[in-house]
């Protein structure tokens, strides 16, 4: 038993939800059973949420869920049907169906279990589940989504719960060195570790969600994403790179540009002032990456980066928890980009950083902070600058043939 | 309590929908507790039968039903949004949160129950629930669909079980003595009996669904039919009209042009001839009409009528049938119109049948078959005279100003 995933683009189109079924039967006459977690239809999401816009400014999250989960439910016939229509025996299951219980926090609900025996008893009976992705249901019954790249965690807490190999498939062929589309000449890896790969996910990279990772990592789901498209080797992700391996200092290098700056100047210099605000935030479910603080004269000077889209929230939150104090003042600014380099051989090799700083600082790249962990360098520069940054890292480590 | 359902036109785009959600807005202004039941939007059904097409020329009625089921759940969603964002206690429910159970004839299913206990328990707490229309749930949890027309008889279905009113909202505001797109001058009745209306509904009226009008009969629920867009007073559908109306001899006629006329010549003279025939019909759930026999040099002249659909699947049927039989031959022609004229006055008003036969042979209209029953009586004519018999029916028994 293998779970499978196919990304919106693969199932754009009744001719690519064909595509999917025939590359599905392959796998089917070779004896295999399969659960497949397939996405809404190309843009079909987008569609959706432009319609609620227009019934509603702001919709109501309950109702937003119940809507965007039609999507999946579209691709899960389709698909179905297609394999119907192929001699396989098929069945389409939503998340009501398959008791796919989450949290009740709309719009960003986590799993929380599935009805297993269900899943096993209709899989013996027949060759493939379909079984909608991004989609669940609250223990009250209410349709809940998984937020945005959400059918990624959907076929890995399948995979999990079953102790399956789960196979992710979209456009793109599996995880390189950098964005293929920005570095000509990177690399795909043939392996990465969870550990990579859930700083390269949260950092812009787009082939998995991260949540789905920290799925995989937790339950060592053996992760496998490739190519709809093609046949070509993808990448495994696990627990260790296998030993006979080299072991790269740096497995790949990434770029954010969804990231805006906050900056807060001449705070009072108090324990309180930093724990309200940082809890206000957090209360609003924003997260908050690279703070760094400095103390002048008296005032701590506090700088920090969010998503682009909570900048409206985090603006309104900082100015009601600093309510309370005076003098202080805050900005924003969207006019940057995080660069990071990821390897899980940064632990035993000393001088990276230094490596890393000293390429930006050969291409005059000014560095506006910095953050970093056991495997990974992130750096803020100016968004002008996120390119070539980019390319400097690339080529200070090696990444491109 | 009251429940409203509101049609496919009537919700076809976010501004209808947003239109709808004003018109219950007033109502629950007025202090009143709505169940509304909703259509898919538009030509939505339409839709995804032909995406369904694409995948597959034949597709699994099961995935068929899964598919078609989204269009109501997103109007749901919708409009319960446009509620929620005028300040309205609204939610939205399908089939699967309200336990709306139906038997297991995927694309043609019926109602058997739905939660009533879950449907008063929210109604309390809140001012609207909006449900979806036309889809129902398997006691094994698979989506089922109740036919065309199917959320009228979701919204009776609902009303019966809550002992309650029904008002149904659509394009056409009520009930007519003939299509008022056909007979200019058509007078809108203000009631009309369920027998009559369901002489009318399955004649090819389409202003109620039929299998809504049976429940609301069954179960003798308030119907109400009116326009979406018009305050105009509609149509109420009741057990017998009020006493001091007085009652026409002929409420109504319709013609029906989809309609194919099966002939069958040469039948060996034999019980167990027309009963093979007719079981291998019913067993393919053929609904057959206008039935009429001839004998003649020991052999039968069998002719009936059935809608344009079915034709392929009946002439299979008789030709699988009548195989064990020899020298009958088959025929189908769908240049066929039934008309009809209904009215419950029928019964004590004699000399009706001969009114409507003589009406149509002064226009030199020739019948190809005629069927009658207490309050209805229907004559098949050529397509080509379907208008014109309707015309000399409505200035036979005074139908319009």
């Amino acid at each position: 038993m293998i779970v499978q995933k196919y990304g919106g683009s693969s199932v754009a189109t009744p001719e690519k939800i064909r595509g999917v079924a025939e590359r599905i039967k392959q796998r089917v006459d070779r004896g295999e059973k399969l659960v497949v977690v397939v996405s809404a239809m190309g843009k079909t999401t987008n569609s959706l949420i432009a319609l609620a816009e227009q019934v509603s400014p702001e919709p109501s999250p309950r109702e937003l869920d119940m809507l965007l989960s039609t999507g999946e439910q579209v691709t899960s016939a389709l698909l179905a049907m297609a394999l119907c229509d192929m001699g396989i025996q098929a069945l389409s299951y939503n998340a009501f169906q398959l008791g796919m219980t989450t949290t009740g926090g709309f719009t960003n609900a986590r799993i929380m279990d599935l009805n297993l025996n269900k899943l096993k008893t209709q899989l013996n009976r027949r060759n493939v589940l379909v079984v909608t992705g991004f989609q669940g249901i609250t223990q009250e019954g209410d349709v809940t989504t998984l937020g945005r790249g959400g059918s990624d965690t959907s076929a890995v807490a399948i995979a999990a719960k079953c102790g399956c190999r789960c196979e992710i498939y979209s456009d793109v062929a599996g995880v390189y060195t950098c964005d293929p589309n920005r570095c000509s000449g990177a690399r795909k890896l043939e392996y990465i570790t969870y550990d990579e790969m859930l700083e390269l996910s949260s950092l812009g990279a787009k082939v998995l969600h991260s949540r789905a990772v920290e799925i995989a990592k937790k339950y060592s789901v053996d992760l496998y994403c490739a190519s709809t498209f093609s046949d070509e080797r993808g990448t495994h992700v696990v627990n260790s790179l296998p030993e006979w391996l080299e072991q790269p200092v740096v497995s790949g290098v990434t770029t954010d540009s969804n990231q805006t700056r906050v900056n807060i100047s001449r705070l009072p210099r108090s324990a309180s002032v930093m724990s309200t605000l940082f809890s206000g935030l957090a209360g609003k479910g924003v997260n908050v990456d690279m703070i760094s603080t400095v103390n002048e004269n008296g005032h701590s000077y506090l700088t920090f980066t969010v998503v682009d889209a909570t900048e409206k929230t985090v603006l309104e939150t900082v100015r009601e928890s600093l309510a309370p104090w005076e003098g202080w003042s805050v900005s924003a600014d969207r006019n940057v980009a995080k660069v990071s380099a990821v390897g899980v051989g940064m632990k035993s090799a000393p001088g990276v950083a230094a490596r890393f700083f000293s390429a930006l600082d050969r291409k005059g790249i000014n560095m506006l902070g910095t953050t970093t962990s056991e495997i990974k360098i992130s750096a803020l520069v100016s968004r002008d600058d996120g390119e070539e940054a980019l390319r400097a890292l690339v080529e200070e480590f090696g990444l491109v043939e």
